[in-house]
């Protein structure tokens, strides 16, 4: 048997010859299939040649050079083809495989290819590739283009910090009120069934069931608490703070997960710095509880809220011509977020298609306002416990400077005018101004910033 | 008169022409001096030719050629030849003019010329280039090398954090106990006179004093919240990152720079997301601000000791052998940094120069005990009261994490091996596991982890 191929493409058009080079380059081996065998053929021996290209002539070829669970995506010209095509490797797909549309196909009839597939256990992803020809060929990620790329971009940084604020609520629940596994699994199997229901919580409560027969105690308990640090979000923070985005919540969460890289240390610093006096817990069980799942709420409303501002971000400063609606829509497609709460976020850019933070659409306005106090209290508890939130913090702290008319960057602003007049402007009138804040010189007013520095600033 | 350059370096051995030319290729002009003249002759008509950069024949020429205040770079052999220079150069430059230093000199001669230089008030900077010829043409700073490096690395941030930091004190201090400009005033100068004495604190307390003449308002209640956003930091953070070292405090500072920039979107959004109801302050006042003062320097060794981890681990990825009680004494002889803090940063690493994180050293881990109770009570109650305070926040929460021998990422560790199989570790015995969650069959110990996901991740 010949090596398989990592993935597939069907239709050899320029944008799928392209793209096909753009994922070989990128280290993946890709067997290709067109309708016109001589089409596959001319591209094997020309611009594939001495490539991890593997042409094939038959549907079944094609299908069975690919490595499994199978990834194949058609490039094709929308509607009736792509019906056509997938009538075709449908039967001959298996559970788990996975199917994707690069073509512009129309977003209704992508969900209703995902809905019949659903059913056989075949993942569906549709995907505008735009960006032209040279997009196919040399764009910066593997399927260039469109919702796909705001997917690739978002979706796993969605799906880490929503973990990360779950070992949140977890470590304040766990610590402060010193709850057991037990307890922390009925907690989560209820939570399942409210207003935070999602796949993390849900295998979260079936996680804290779980035994571990060596040792008869809850299994959660003898894992180790490191997480693995890969380079996450590495990309996304760069994008967000060229375009100037603030994505705190995300920032913290990975931070998180680094300092739980960093177990030896941990325990070595844990012998040497003071712990907090901590008292034992004497208010209400169950309000805390409450208190931590509005905070875990808010929390997740503030990183969809950053999340999906990058995003459009992104949208502007690379032309994805980003639809907020559609993607939302996408993710629950590709399964990776469950439906219920996408759907707010849908239904929120489908009332505003310019909303600017989703924090400002009614819905999610008025869950803030039921939950901020609750918000406040577990956070509060936490820091007075001595147990670490960060993310949750960060959620807050966003939320309270993004409402706030008033800030201190007042101060920030006369420091720097007095080291290095650097300048300021006032509230109460137009202009640029420049004060001898030593001595007695009127303020002056400036037409243009200076940006030299007067001296070195101070510290 | 001629267009002046923005810098100057004498002496063109190889290491001078192309750190002349590297820094011409950044954009700025360079004025060009060698003690033989036929040197800068055939620099300027060769490397040099059609580039922005000013041949001159003597040190009266070289000096009259640099734009105000004057920054001219020595590379010079280390020794006698630097002092004759200086000899030279100094009694044609000005007040605030900068003299830097590029070669190999002793660190004891650096210090020597420092306070020579420091009654002229002319800044002195030693700063040995690494990296060689080809580090001198193309090294990724202006300026590449050794401590110099570190010191461009760090200093603009420590000070934009200490600023940051100092706006969050004041925010508190004005939204939950209402002060006045001149109540704050008297705070930041006896704070000055204290553990924070600083010079930004010191100008802080002078600009509180400071009237408006147009409205006989305090002058800084009349300044706009509204800070720059530049670039701040970015590659710092991007270092950080991909060194896996956690500089929460110092993201949580930029960020907050950048929500402040949006002072239109954030005066829309205080009118449509809900405020906090906030109570009137009951507790004593003098607790609160003794409380903040506390929170302050926390937060501040922690910036500290977020950067100076943050040097380390770049001195490792980029062979600088940076000494860090050296690094210390070089900024407080660039009076970036006032001394007696740095001076406690020399000792520490003067008493284990291998000190992984500054808060292990004994002063600061005794400060940290001493602070830490006022810090939570500055932190909780900055939340109670809707006062964002990300930077206290985030410099809390590290504390918190980097102290914990446990942190909640064994539960992140359950949920990533039952969604994606991505196995975990124990903490009563080593070897990689992956148990099946949902069914019966028991843990399996696996030899190498397995990469691939059983399906998608949910959210």
């Amino acid at each position: 048997m010949t090596m398989q191929s990592d993935i597939g493409l069907i239709g050899l058009a320029v944008m799928g010859e392209n793209l096909a080079l753009n994922m070989e380059s990128k280290g993946f081996s890709v067997a290709v299939f067109n309708r016109t065998t001589a089409v596959t053929e001319k591209f094997a021996a020309t611009r594939g040649k001495g490539k991890k290209i593997t042409p094939t002539s038959t549907i079944e070829e094609f299908i069975g050079a690919l490595k499994r669970p199978r990834k194949a995506m058609m490039m094709i010209k929308a509607g009736k083809p792509v019906d056509q095509v997938i009538s075709e490797v449908v039967p001959l797909l298996e559970k788990g495989d996975v199917l994707i549309d690069g073509g512009n196909s129309l977003f209704t009839d992508t969900q209703r290819r995902f809905h019949d597939l659903e059913g056989k256990g075949i993942h569906y992803i549709g995907c505008g590739v735009s960006g032209g020809e040279e997009g196919a060929l040399k764009g910066p990620s593997l399927m260039p283009g469109g919702s796909r790329e705001g997917y690739e971009l978002i979706a796993p940084i969605f799906r880490k910090i929503a973990a990360q604020l779950i070992c949140e609520a977890y470590a304040i629940l766990k610590n402060v009120l010193g709850l057991e596994a037990k307890d922390l699994a009925d907690i989560f199997a209820q939570w399942n069934r409210g207003a935070l229901e999602s796949y993390l919580i849900e295998i979260s409560a079936e996680i804290f069931r779980k035994r571990d027969p060596d040792t008869g105690k809850a299994l959660v308990d003898v894992i180790l608490d490191k997480a693995g640090q890969k380079g996450t979000g590495l990309w996304t923070l760069q994008s967000a703070l060229s375009q100037s985005v603030v994505i705190s919540t995300i920032n913290a969460a990975v931070e998180a997960r680094v300092i739980s890289s960093r177990k030896e240390e941990r325990v070595a610093a844990s012998k040497i710095l003071p712990q907090p006096q901590v008292p034992t817990f004497s208010g209400n069980r169950d309000e805390l509880v409450q208190a931590v799942h509005d905070a875990l709420y808010a929390s997740k409303i503030v990183s969809y809220a950053q999340g999906m501002e990058l995003l459009g971000a992104a949208s502007t400063a690379y032309n994805w011509n980003l639809n907020f609606g559609d993607i939302a829509t996408i993710w629950r497609g590709g399964c990776i977020i469950r439906a219920k709460f996408l759907n707010r976020i849908t239904e929120a850019y489908a009332r505003d298609p310019k909303l600017h933070n989703l924090l400002l659409d009614q819905y999610f306005t008025d869950i803030i306002a039921k939950t901020q106090h609750n918000w406040r209290v577990a956070v509060s508890t936490a820091i007075n416990y001595g147990v670490a939130a960060p993310a949750f913090s960060a959620s807050l702290a966003y939320f309270d400077s993004y409402r706030s008319a008033r800030l201190p960057a007042n101060l920030l602003q006369a420091q720097r005018d007095f080291f290095g007049a650097h300048t300021y402007e006032r509230i109460d009138k137009p202009g640029i101004f420049h004060t001898d804040w030593i001595g007695d010189q009127p303020a002056q007013e400036i037409t243009e910033p200076k940006p030299t520095s007067k001296r070195h600033a101070g510290e």
